[in-house]
């Protein structure tokens, strides 16, 4: 669902991922870290569609929310899998939201 | 695809959307506007993905950029059959790419 994000400024976490063959596992860790992550400091809301290309948006109130949700020990687990396991290629962008609309 | 950006900073707007039933046309104008995007002044690269949700970022070198395909009158036209025809709802999100990474 489209997140129900304050007005800005707020940040993103952009990541945009292919991923390998077979789930190995990956199902069930993309819940988990999602549960997880909703519930870590300055979290505000996420939104992830894949066909192929798999896009998850994560936004959050702060560079520093960003950087302590990167640095969680079990998520730092999900990062070692994604790199070794489960994606083939992926990148990483952190961005400022600067103006956002809706209809 | 993922896009093939240059070092930060750039600009994303990432426009997330829940469409209506039907085509309606829109599959025809989706690949018009993201050829005729692609060859305005400063466009970088675009990502796409829907299962449900759909998500499309588009990256730009400016805001100048940004403003000016916003204001392109072929886009003004889609964007008005997007408001009365092919989505339910959607949010734009304006965003600054400070960082970003790769694997």
């Amino acid at each position: 669902m489209i997140a129900k994000t304050p007005p800005p400024p707020y940040y993103a976490v952009i990541f945009t991922n292919l991923r390998t063959e077979g789930d190995n596992g990956y199902e069930a860790m993309a819940g988990k870290m999602e549960e997880l992550s909703s519930g870590q400091p300055g979290y505000l809301g996420i939104e992830h569609a894949r066909d192929g290309l798999g896009i998850t948006i994560s936004y959050w109130e702060s560079l520093e929310a960003i950087k302590n949700w990167k640095a969680n020990t079990e998520h730092l687990e999900a990062q070692a899998l994604g790199r070794s396991t489960w994606y083939a290629h992926f990148k990483t962008r952190i961005c400022k939201v600067e103006r956002d609309y809706e209809f």
